[in-house]
Formats: structure tokens, sequence, C-alpha cells
């Protein structure tokens, strides 16, 4: 069965590495050509990823530009933008011109702002140079900034023959068909139709017969999350993006959604760890630290204040040293019961899936804290009485389990959903931020129980 | 600009839930017809899902089963199996026949186990429920579990006249046609086209002048995430599926594959957040706790076994109190190391981005760890010692800092990679599970290294 698979999951081996650097080492461009004439671009990316950066260039100056552009596309940020500053401005604008607009404009957007001019003025092509330009204009998390221009499109006016006709023009310029857009004369949108239709439909239809006048869209500002949950929610595969006089500008296709629902979820599940910027096993020792060390920063001091809380109680030391036994137990069971129930508020946001008031979901939590607390309390309880014989102490360790679980539920019920309802991504509220602040809240809680139940 | 934006996301007002529901409960079909009849089927799911059970299932069964096949598929199952209970095996049936094969068996396996066989009887079309009976044997999380029979297909002998005279009649039954898939007489898998080439070809070519030979596929028992991971790497919008002969059993879509990527984030982020099974907010107190309690539990043996720690080292309360202020402090660090240490892990191995052996990544994480470490203890050591003014007790709690963090990083690093070498899911190690073996770990070293500093 294995030697059927080669073909999906493509492993890069040692021996394909060092064949590939003695190539390059001996510029045997005979044998590179040869090498890298059946491997998929994505494939190619994964090698230039592992050479350096001497070789990667020399990889991209030898091979065809229809390929290679495909290939710095793919490649990660931070090794494509070192590669094109090898390259001439001559050669980046032959890269371009071989991408639909909105790849050729990410890989615009990565060249020095001084060189970003020059390039364009290399690209040959006018009105693939106009719309580079247009793209530029709006912003990375919007609907313009993930659009391309490339679509097909028809008049109303047109019959089926003629359309045939037009669109085997024009499709040779898009490289998949998803819709075909159907407009008014002055470009306003007012419906699709798929290439399956025109294909059925009789030759001398009229497009204005035939066309399906429901069709969604989104407008060119639209947040690009937004756009992902449309695009996710009703099951398309491409979307036309249009201005607020509905004039058709562009279209996004499904894959350039698949990237924002993948960094979306990756952001997410990173600031819930404590990881701020967008980092990855391979950046180096100073960019993960950068990304990193604030929020252990946050947890530091977290730590000193609950050192500074404890301090203020020291006089139950003597009698009652067991309490301070208990509390990483107590700012642990903070701090996980926080994260859990920010998390499922988060992932309830990004769904679209919190329904009902705040105060119905801090009343939900709060009987499930209480629930899920009194179950631990009454296990903690026996452990306690059972080690220290001593029931009191046992008792208000227990109570005051149940207590800092129902606040850390609550704070993190309440705390991403103040953060959304002012505009804050809800995501920061799951990590070090949540854990940090229940457990000097959980602390403080429990001492306080512990000094009311031991008369302290 | 806001009025531009209803139709894009729809939001369900009170008013129209209160509309619905008055409709419903005086049985006024006719308004409820007119009212659901613009409406896309995700919306109307959404509506459904606020309704009672009883309100939702006179709606399915007074819409049109070409719209409710859509909405049964689109609800959440917990909701749509209870309306399943309430139809006939023969009105299922109906539903299902609207749908496509790989939608049509995932609402029959919400059945129960012995209405399935009645409900597949009912079914009209023998070959449809053929195909649903092949499906249901394949695997709910493998390639077979995700595709669908629908597909475009043409023998290689055939000449695109004709193809396009029998894709005209094949087309109806598939809802979006990615690609053509080209085989051989016994149905062997042999290359694609698209619609795009076929319509841009002569009329009197035959397939096998015109085919491209280079075909993505992958076999019926691969892994959904591998799927998704090829799907998305090589940016396809549909891939065909084949058996271990290459003989084409179905395809798979993008669309899917956006829903395996999400629940793949999902559960990974759950996990991190110390959360089991599949829940969302609006699941049931019993349901959340199941997902919850089993980690809080994980917890709380953390933090009793922490407390037995700090109990063999009582006698260090009477000099040295200040050492068991730290303690939450110390048990947050090493938490929240471990968990940022894990999360790049896993995350790098969902991305298949870790490269470099296990020996060099432990290396790395060392030095990383170190450097961290260093910087939180001096500010640590700053503060313990301008607050209790012991240069010694300073010095103790801030190198047990480092150290702590070091293995804290180590052990957030190696367990991953340990669990997924063994084939075990490595999101597991990000949440509690790390938090709470590193706080044990923590405390434990760290009282360890402050005997040995303080010299008791």
């Amino acid at each position: 069965m294995e030697e059927n698979k080669e073909h999906i999951i493509f492993e890069i081996s040692d021996e394909l590495i060092n064949r590939v650097k003695h190539i390059v080492d001996t510029a045997n461009d005979a044998e590179a050509l040869e090498l890298f004439k059946d491997l998929h671009y994505a494939d190619i990316a994964e090698i230039l990823d592992i050479l350096n950066l001497d070789q990667a260039t020399y990889i991209i100056k030898l091979l065809d530009s229809e390929k290679t552009s495909d290939i710095l596309s793919e490649l990660d940020e931070d090794v494509s933008s070192k590669i094109l500053n090898n390259l001439s401005a001559k050669e980046i604008a032959e890269e371009v011109e071989e991408l639909d607009t909105d790849d050729a404009v990410d890989l615009i957007e990565e060249l020095p702002e001084e060189r970003k001019e020059t390039v364009i003025a290399q690209i040959e092509d006018e009105t693939f140079a106009a719309e580079i330009k247009e793209l530029m204009t709006y912003e990375d998390d919007t609907a313009g900034g993930l659009m391309a221009k490339e679509l097909v499109k028809v008049y109303e006016t047109w019959t089926v023959a003629g359309c045939l006709r037009k669109i085997r023009a024009q499709a040779k310029h898009v490289k998949r068909v998803h819709s075909i857009y159907v407009v008014t004369k002055d470009e306003k949108l007012i419906g699709r139709l798929s290439l399956k239709d025109l294909i059925i439909a009789k030759n001398e239809s009229k497009i204005s017969e035939i066309y399906i006048p429901k069709v969604d869209y989104v407008h060119v500002d639209d947040d690009d999350e937004e756009v992902a949950k449309v695009m996710a929610k009703y099951d398309l595969e491409a979307i036309p993006v249009v201005d607020h006089n509905k004039r058709l500008l562009g279209r996004i296709t499904i894959d350039d959604i698949v990237d924002v629902i993948k960094e979306e979820a990756e952001k997410d599940y990173q600031l819930a760890a404590g990881i701020t910027q967008d980092v990855d096993a391979e950046d180096s020792i100073w960019m993960l630290t950068k990304a990193r060390l604030p929020w252990l920063f946050l947890g530091l001091v977290g730590g000193i204040g609950a050192a500074l809380i404890m301090g203020d109680f020291e006089h139950m030391l003597q009698d009652h040293a067991v309490l301070f036994f208990f509390t990483p137990l107590i700012a642990a069971m903070a701090g996980n019961v926080g994260v859990q129930s920010s998390a499922i508020i988060v992932q309830g946001l990004a769904n679209d899936d919190i329904k009902g008031s705040v105060n119905n979901r801090l009343i939900k939590e709060m009987l499930l804290a209480l629930f899920n607390g009194v179950v631990l309390a009454v296990f903690l309880f026996l452990f306690v009485w059972i080690y220290k014989s001593e029931i009191y102490t046992a008792l208000a360790i227990s109570l005051a389990l149940i207590v800092v679980i129902i606040v850390a539920g609550l704070i993190g019920t309440f705390v991403p959903l103040f953060l959304n309802k002012r505009g804050i991504d809800p995501a920061i509220a799951t990590g070090p931020f949540i854990t940090t602040s229940n457990d000097i809240f959980g602390i403080l809680i429990y001492f306080w129980i512990a000094k009311l139940i031991l008369g302290i």
C-alpha cells in the first residue's frame, strides 16, 4: 500500500536535499531543470525553504517564471522577501506578471516601499499594472485585500452563443471558472450563471432570460473574517466583491478563505497559549522571545501579587500552615476554570453561536461552576480531613474552592464577552491574562474565606 | 453603509422569531411558505435551532424536501436527530433523496441503528440506495467517509462533442462541476479535464488527445486530516478518491474540507483549554460538565500533589516562610512556559513544520527558556531582595525560577513530540495535562534548589 502513496504526501528526504545542493553548487543547470520539471510548486517551495539564500535564489533565477512565481507566492514571507531582494525590478515584474492579481499584490507588498513603484513600472501589461495599483489601495484584512480582478463576467444583453465565444477569451486569464457574473451595461452586479447552466442552455437564449438573479456578494471593505463566515455558512466557492454602488470589482475564491480560517484559528490558539505574535517552531530564539516573554512577565507580576497577598495573611502561618500548602491548588483550579469558560465563549463568539443575554450566560456558568465546584470540593474535603484530621481547616479549604471556582468561571465568561462588546479581540482573554487575574482573585478569596471560617 | 449589509450577515431578530412562532402556532401555512421562500437554508436552520422541537418539526414537514433536506444537513446533529425522530421512514427517505450521497449518508448516520435499514429500503432510486450503502461502509474520518459519489467522468475514448452531450446529462446530478475525471474502460483514473478545457477544445477531438494526465488523488482509506492537508497545500477545490486498483470511487470537495479544518482547529483549541469533548456554549450543563470536570479533577490531583510536596518541606516554614509565598508564582510560570512550548510544537506538527531532530529542538527550547528565565529571574530577584531584604532567599527563589522555567520548557517540548511519535494526538499535552505536571515538577525543583542554596 505504501508505495502507492508517495504522490500524496511529498516527503523531502535528506538525499533529495543533498542532491539539490550538489546540483546548485556545481551549477548543473540541465540536471536541475530535469529534477524540478515534474515537481509541484508547493513541493519546490518546501525544498527552497531548507536551502540557503544563494542556493534558493539560484533556483528561482534558473526556472521559468511561470513556475517560480507560484513558488515565491507559496514561500514564507521572510524567505521570499530575501530572495526578491536578490532579483532586479525587471525580474520581479516578470514573476508578478505570471500571477493572478491578488497573489501579485501580495508579492509586491513584500518589497520595501521604495521598490514597489519601480517594479510596477516594469510591468508591461498596463491594464494589469493598473489593477494591481487599485488592489494595493485596499486594507489587507478586508474583502478588497483578498479579492482578485480575474473573473468572468457577461452583460445581460448578450446571447448564450455570444457568451460562450467571449468566455473562451476571458477564461484564458482565469484559472478556475467558479461562477459567471452577470452585470448591467454600467457594471452593476445583477446575477450569476454557472458554466453548467450556460452549456445546458440553448444557444440563442439571452443571458437576461437564463441568469440567476439571487447572488451573494460582499462589499469591498467588509472584514475578511466576515467574508470567511459568509462563504463557509453558505458553502460558496467564490463570491463577487462590489463597491457601494454594487459595481462589480473582483472576486474572492475559497482557497484564500481557507487561509483566513487557518490563520484565525492559529491566532486564537496561540493567544490561548500565551504567544502573541505569529511565530512557528522554526523562528529564531529572538522572535520566539518577543512572542512569549511579555505573557510570562504578566504571569510573574501576577505571582508577585499572589505572594504579597499571602504575606498579608502571614499571621495565619503559625496555626494554619496547611492553608499555605494549598495555594498552588487554588491558583491552578482558578486558572483552569477560567481558561475553560473563556475558551467556550471565545469559540462561541467566533462561530456566532452565543445566544441569549449576558446575564443568562453568567447564570448558566455559575450553576455549572457550582456543580463542578461541589464535586471537587467534596473530594478535597475528604482528602484534607484524612491528611490533617482538622475538620474546620478541611471545611475552610473546600468551601473556599467552591467560591473560587464560581468566581473564576464568572470572570472567564464575563471578560471575553466584555472585550467583544468593546470591539477588542476576546481571544486575548483565554490565556495567561485570565489565569493570572484568576490566580490573584482566587488566592485573595481563598484566604478571606479561610479567615472567616477559622475565625482568625 | 450599514443598510447595505443586511443580506450578508443574516441576523435573527426577536421579532422574526416571534413571527415564526406565531405562524406555526396558528398553523398559518400560506404565510409560512411565503416567509421561508426567499430565505437560505442555512438561515432557516438558524431559526429552527431556536424554536422548540414541535415547531421545528412542523416547519420541516411543511416545506418542500428540496429545501428541508439542506436544512436538516445544516442543523446541529442533536437538533436534527430529534426532528428525524418525528418523521416517518418514508419522509426521511424523501429528504435523503434530495441530498448528495455524502450528505445523505451523514443524515442517515444520525438515525438509530434499527431505523437506518428501514429508511434506505424506502429510497426509490436503487442506484442511489446502493451508493449510500457503499459509502456507509467507510470510516467517518477517512477519505471514504468524506467523499460523494456525484462526479462527472468521461471515458478516454469519447470525443469532445460526445462528452458535452453526456456531461449535460451527468451534470444535472452534480451541483458543481469542479473537474471532469477521465477514466479507462475499466474505470481506472488516468487524468482530468476542466469544463473550460472542454469548451475551448475542438468538437471532433478525442478525450485521449486533450486530457491532462497529471491528476492528484487520494485513497479511500486515507485519513481525513491528510486529505485536508493535501487539498490546502496544492490549492485543490476537489480531489478524486480511488481504491487500491486506482479505480475511481468518488470525489471530495473543498467545502467538506473547510469543515474538517475548522473541526480540527476547534478540537485542538478545546484540548488546550482543558475541554475534552466537542461542546459549545449552548450545550447542557451536564454535557459541559462531562467535557470539563475530568480535566479539573486532574488539576485537583496535581494541586494535592503540590500540597504534599510542600508538607514535606514544612520544616522550612519557620525560617523561610517567604518561600511558601512564591509557590503560586513558581507553579504559574512552570504552567505558562509548558503551555507555550507545547503549543508551538503541536502547531508545528499540525502544519508539518517541525524540522530537525528532537535533540536540536530540545536544545533550542533550553536556550530560549534560559534566556527568558534569566530576564524574569533578575526582575524577581530585585523584587524579593527589596521586599524582604534577604539576599540569599532572593537568590534561591530566582535561581530556582530559572531552573523551573528550563525544565518546564523541556517537558512542554518533549511530551507532545513523544506523544506524536507514539501515535497519540499531541494536542492533549497542551492543556491542564502539561500545567498540572509542570506544577508538581516546578514546586519540587523549587524547594530542592532553595534547600540547597539556603543549606537547610
